[in-house]
C-alpha cells in the first residue's frame, strides 16, 4: 500500500472490562479481570478502558476499578483509560492514575436526566470542574481528558436526535475543557452515511484534531460497516469489546459493542494496523471465557478461524 | 439527498431458496416454500432465486425448482432467477422460464473439480453451451445469463486467490457468452479493501456494465462491512438470505449468507432505497420461520427491532 504508516494505524480501544462487565449479571472476580487485562495487552491491544468510578451500589460489577488501574498501570506501554460520570470520579481516576478519562455526556438529555439525574447544564459544569482539577496538575500527571457524546446516534427515549444538537454540544465540551469528544453509538441506531456525515459536521465545529473517536453497538448488525465508514472518513480510535460481551439478555445474537477479535480481523485484512497478534486476542479471550463460563461470548473469527493464507498487516 | 434516483436504487436478490435451503437438512416442502416466495415478493422483493437445476439425488432439497420457477413466474414483477451447473440445467431453467440464469464458475479450480468435477476448461464449454442455446431462442424468451465467480475472495481449499486469476476468469466468462459476470465471497474470506479493488479490477477488464452485483457471506461478521464496501464503489445488486440460513452448523452464529433483513435496513437507513417495506419483510420471516421451526434463524434487525422514529428512505 502506499498509504504512509500513520494513516495505516488503527488504535483499538477495549472497553470489555467496562462497558461490557457493567452489563452482565456475573462480577468477575478482580484477580481474573487482572490476568484478562494483561492477556488483552500482551496480544498488543494498546489502550484498555479497565472500569468506570461509579458508586459500587450502582456497579457493583465495577468495584474495583481503582485496584484495576493501578494494576493495568503497571503493564509497559499500555493506556489506561476510566469512565467518570462527574469530578468525584475523576478525583479518584487521577489519583490511581489513570492516563485517560472519559466523561459521557448524553446528547439525549431525557437519557441524561434518567441516567445520571443530570441536565446538560449540569454535566457541563461537571465537565469545568474536572478541567479545573486537571490544569492545577503538574504537566506529567494530566490525563487526557475526553468527553463521549452518547446517544449521539439516536436514542430509545427521544428517538431521533438531531445533528445539530450533537455538533453544539460537542463545541460545549471542547468549550468547557475536553482535550477531545468521542461519538458514541449507545442505542445501536447508527448507520454507516450517519456515521460518516456527523464526524464532519463535528469536524467542521471543532476540527479534525478534537474527533478521532467511536464508540459503536452492534444492535442492529450494523456494527462492523459504522466501523469501516469510520475509518473511510478517517477516525482512527475505535472502541471495541472482547467477545462482544454486554449483549442484550432477551434479544439473542444481539451483542453489545462491536466484537473486538472481528474488528482486528477486519482491519488487519484491509492492510491496516492495528499492533494486535490475532492468535495472542484469541488466547486473551480464553482467559475471558475461563472467567466467565457462563455467559455468551460473541464473534464469528473465533468461531470460523482465520481464512486459510491469512496475512496480518505488516508494518511498511 | 441529491444523488439521482437511479443512484440511490439498491436491487436486492433473495437467494435463501436456493442458497440458503441447500444448506441445510430440512427439506422445506414446496407449498411452504411458494407460501414464503410469495411474501418476499409481497414485500417489495424484487428477485428471488428460487432453486437450483441440479439433479435430485445431490440436492434432494431443491428437487423442486422446476415448479417454483412457475409458481414464481406467476408474481407481477418478480424477477425469477435459478442456479445452473451445466447446459443441461440450463436447459431445464430455459423451458420453465425462468428469466434469470447463473452458472457459477469457482475460481479455485481445485475447488471447481470438487465441487462440479469440472476443470476451468470444461465449465466455459458449458457457458459456451448455454450461450449458444440462448441465442437460439427469440429474443424475448432470451433469459439474463450470469457468471458467477466463487471463491473470488479465496478459498478453503487453496487458500489465496490471485486477483489476476478473477480477472482473467471474468474476461472468458463474457468472451464465452455471459451477459454478466458477479463476485462471490463464497467462503466469507473478503474483506472491504478487497471487495473494492477487485470490483475496479474487474470492471476495468470487462468494463462497468458487465458486473453489478456481488454475492456475500457473513462467515466472519464481515458480511454487511463487505456490502457497504460494494455499494461505495458502485455494485447495486446484493444477494442476501433471509435469516441468513445456512450457517454453518459446526461454527455457531456463524451464519451464511448476509441477512436480507439487516442489508435492507441498513441500506434503507443509508438513504438508499431498496423498494423493501422493512415491516413486510418481517412478516415474510415469520412466514420462513412456520416453514422451518426448528433451523436458526439469524438477523439482528429481527431481534432489536427498528429504531423509535426509524424512516425508511422515500423515493424522491
Amino acid at each position: 500500500m502506499s498509504m504512509p504508516h500513520a494513516a495505516r494505524q488503527v488504535w483499538i480501544s477495549e472497553v470489555g472490562p467496562r462497558d461490557g462487565l457493567q452489563s452482565i449479571r456475573t462480577i468477575l472476580p478482580t484477580d481474573a479481570k487482572k490476568a484478562w487485562i494483561t492477556a488483552l495487552a500482551s496480544a498488543g491491544v494498546p489502550e484498555i478502558e479497565v472500569g468506570s468510578f461509579v458508586p459500587a451500589s450502582v456497579l457493583p460489577q465495577l468495584a474495583d476499578t481503582a485496584e484495576l488501574v493501578r494494576h493495568a498501570r503497571g503493564i509497559a506501554g499500555l493506556t489506561v483509560a476510566v469512565l467518570v460520570p462527574n469530578l468525584k470520579g475523576a478525583q479518584r481516576a487521577i489519583e490511581c492514575g489513570a492516563h485517560k478519562i472519559t466523561i459521557p455526556l448524553s446528547c439525549s438529555e431525557t437519557h441524561s436526566l434518567k441516567n445520571v439525574r443530570r441536565t446538560h447544564a449540569q454535566m457541563l459544569d461537571e465537565v469545568r470542574g474536572i478541567a479545573a482539577l486537571i490544569s492545577s496538575l503538574p504537566q506529567e500527571q494530566r490525563p487526557h481528558f475526553e468527553g463521549g457524546l452518547s446517544t449521539a446516534f439516536g436514542c430509545t427515549l427521544e428517538g431521533v436526535v438531531p445533528e445539530t444538537k450533537v455538533v453544539a454540544l460537542a463545541e460545549a465540551l471542547i468549550e468547557a475543557g475536553c482535550d477531545e469528544v468521542g461519538l458514541s453509538d449507545t442505542a445501536g441506531y447508527a448507520n454507516p452515511a450517519q456515521v460518516r456525515r456527523l464526524t464532519r459536521a463535528v469536524w467542521s465545529a471543532v476540527g479534525e484534531d478534537r474527533l478521532t473517536g467511536i464508540h459503536l453497538h452492534n444492535t442492529r448488525g450494523l456494527g462492523l460497516a459504522n466501523a469501516l465508514a469510520a475509518l473511510d472518513v478517517g477516525l482512527r480510535t475505535l472502541d471495541a469489546s472482547m467477545g462482544g460481551i454486554g449483549g442484550c439478555p432477551f434479544a439473542p445474537g444481539a451483542s453489545g459493542n462491536i466484537v473486538t477479535e472481528d474488528l482486528v480481523f477486519m482491519v488487519e485484512a484491509m492492510g491496516l494496523h492495528t499492533g494486535v497478534d490475532l492468535e495472542r486476542l484469541l488466547q486473551a479471550r480464553a482467559v475471558l471465557r475461563e472467567g466467565l463460563p457462563d455467559e455468551s461470548l460473541y464473534g464469528f473469527v473465533p468461531d470460523a478461524g482465520l481464512p486459510l493464507g491469512f496475512q496480518p498487516s505488516a508494518v511498511s
